[in-house]
């Protein structure tokens, strides 16, 4: 038997609980795939004394950093404990001491992608950060691997299971907002301060990591256009469904020749659409390829054990590399410098719902404001609201640049039949690519 | 700029012309991956002299094998021509001469494929054959290494496109098998010999390679269970669907314990599965994996781009190895002897649909062989047929073993009330697995 592998793995909450489980439960099927055996040999934890379920050998644990990243016979640094600053700092360390990463930090990769990256590749170093992305989903190596000889141009991703829960629940429920989100909480799907997931910021975060590697071009995560669910009402779920369409929030990252636009927004596609059929907290991923078409990676987007899959695989991968000689060759640089899309080249169709005086005149005044910004109508919908002299009107345009919507949204705020504008979607998933 | 790796490409019909084309359209961003350009140097064709639409240079052709596999200037040989024993005698004497394997064969690997990786291991060579699995779904390299980590319990997958599209076009369009398949024909989408794929052969190699790779155990194409769809009935359809399901062609591998089964089968899945909604030529397939849980890969399993997209990305990859000079690693020898259930380990329910007089103790009589078998149900539907004096029945029943089932149909058959079995099939997706 060749001699083992060692691992410094900081955090043993839920994730790192699931890390040690699967090293043990599958440590046959792991050395025979690696040819030598992973040993944990040191774990972080805030806390030595904290009673814990797992059964982890209490020697392993240790409070003090120094004993993983400053130990020469620590090979391989599994982070999963969260944090950004404080965090970096010990994996930046840990590459200068030549230990590998494995992260499932989202946050921090998002921030300090790109110098860690870089760090490694100075120090000949792996990083790997699967489980940074859609959970379970092998959907990093599917970009880097199993798509490399293709030029992606589109991605549109489910990749925040708690947001896409709560989209379930409410419409096959019929249920409000915020009533979804309270059950949600109550049973754990969603944090005490749900922020970062209702607003879109976690699946951000995801948007900026695939279009680094799909577009090969490095990007910030300031420069993701972001809008939220929060707050959003069951009407716009119904009406769309009417419609023929699914409210789905999808981060988009998209080429066109040398720019690319991002973008985390809730978003209407057709009921026909494989992401349309996505439940509760799975995931998806939708890559559109020059080459390959349409291919569509599907999964648990978190949870204990899918994300400890993924955090293994990649340790497992790491380690292969270790034995071959061949660590810090992975990641590439990106080709391209980073160029976005300005607002008049990002076009889609989308969905507007807008609540107006009902009488005569009012449709004409409404529908001239897109007339007048070259914008066509695809689909309309106008219902009386019955209680007082309003209706509410449902359109769907062709394909349209943000700025003329953004235009178009001003002109309506003005506009005196208009009481109020209710909402507006981007709408994906209709046209060729 | 580094040396080019030379590349010898067996075959330059529609796969074929379209690696050169992704070859040459996606040089750029392929020479920043692997970090060298990649060149064909030789191309083997049948008649050098034929008119060709591609622009490909004439002085690369040649009909001669041995310009390709006695080259030592040649590092890989790409291999896209099809055939099974005469192909394998090429590539065996091309391993013997040191060099790396890509195929998009999936007949020849499912025949010749355990002798292939090993004599490749005994060369230090690396074989790759992503192409000849669900075209550009990277399934392959999924199970391989971004699943690595875990232990896949059950792979369920449309894996043929051909009858993928007949069963769609049936069901959406209300029409006759013989008439989809006669008009897939004509578009181009089954072989004037349709057998291979709708009599499930086709699908079995798949299902051969992938239970290969995910039961770490070899096995044989005839280990596998195989019913294709030719002559299904659209009445099959419709009661399927008027019970909830949808009926696809299945390529099944499960391991249960330290046993495995192997089937390809039309088999009904709840509407809600996401197997159900892949349409028209699509492949999907779908594992269970012991810790990640569910995850699905979607996309095209044929045409030019999308295999060759596989194909070239499996090229970047033995590339890269021989780059940091570590190939002839990546494939790892079965860790388990082939180890299959009997029919009495195989359970599932299952979908009959019988006709049988129209007459008092008809139902009694067949449920009791039901029941007298151990075998409960969980739907039925009896229609009276109207024109003479019988009705249609529909049963669905709970967990059975095949050996259950094989036992009921025979009695069914002598059962003097029953004018004739019409159909029975597997339903899965609604356990927990």
């Amino acid at each position: 038997m060749q001699e083992a592998i060692n691992v410094g793995l900081c955090g043993l909450g839920t994730v790192g609980s699931g890390v040690v489980k699967i090293l043990e439960n599958h440590k046959r099927d792991i050395v025979h795939q690696v040819g030598c055996p992973i040993e944990v040999k040191k774990i972080l934890v805030n806390d030595v004394n904290k009673k814990r379920d797992e059964a982890v050998d209490s020697a392993l644990l240790t409070s003090n950093v120094e004993e993983l990243v400053e130990d020469p016979e620590i090979d391989v640094i599994v982070e999963v404990m969260g944090g950004i600053d404080g965090t970096y700092k010990v994996l930046e360390k840990a590459l200068q001491n030549k230990k590998h990463i494995v992260t499932a930090n989202k946050d921090m990769m998002a921030v300090y992608g790109a110098p860690l990256l870089q760090l490694a590749n100075e120090n000949q170093c792996d990083v790997r950060y699967e489980a940074s992305v859609a959970g379970g989903i092998p959907i990093i190596r599917s970009l880097t691997d199993g798509l490399a000889s293709d030029r992606i141009n589109k991605i549109m991703g489910i990749v925040n299971g708690t947001t896409n829960y709560i989209l379930t629940k409410m419409m096959d429920e019929g249920r409000t907002f915020e009533d979804v989100l309270e059950e949600a909480q109550r049973l754990g799907y969603a944090e005490a301060d749900p922020s970062s997931d209702i607003d879109g910021i976690d699946a951000a975060r995801k948007v900026s990591l695939l279009s680094t590697l799909a577009f090969s071009m490095p990007v910030d995560l300031s420069d993701v256009d972001v809008r939220g669910i929060r707050g959003m009402s069951y009407d716009d779920l119904a009406y769309a469904e009417q419609l023929g369409y699914t409210i789905k929030l999808l981060g988009i990252a998209a080429r066109g020749e040398d720019k690319i636009e991002m973008s985390v927004q809730p978003t209407l596609v057709p009921h026909s659409h494989p992401l349309a059929s996505i439940k509760d907290e799975y995931n998806a991923v939708y890559v559109y390829g020059d080459a390959v078409g349409e291919t569509m990676f599907y999964g648990p987007g978190a949870g204990q054990l899918p994300t400890a899959t993924a955090v293994v695989s990649d340790l497992m991968d790491v380690v292969k590399n270790i034995r071959l000689g061949v660590t810090g060759r992975s990641s590439v640089n990106p080709q391209y410098q980073k160029n976005l899309k300005e607002l008049d080249e990002v076009f889609s169709k989308f969905f507007f719902r807008l609540e107006a005086e009902d009488e005569a005149g009012t449709f004409l005044a409404i529908t001239s404001e897109f007339a007048a910004h070259d914008v066509s109508l695809d689909k309309i919908i106008q219902m009386p609201k019955g209680n007082d002299k309003t209706a509410e009107i449902v359109l769907v345009t062709h394909q349209a640049s943000r700025a003329q919507i953004d235009d178009i949204l001003k002109k309506l705020e003005s506009l005196s039949v208009i009481r109020g504008i209710h909402s507006y979607y981007r709408v994906e998933g209709e046209e060729e690519q």
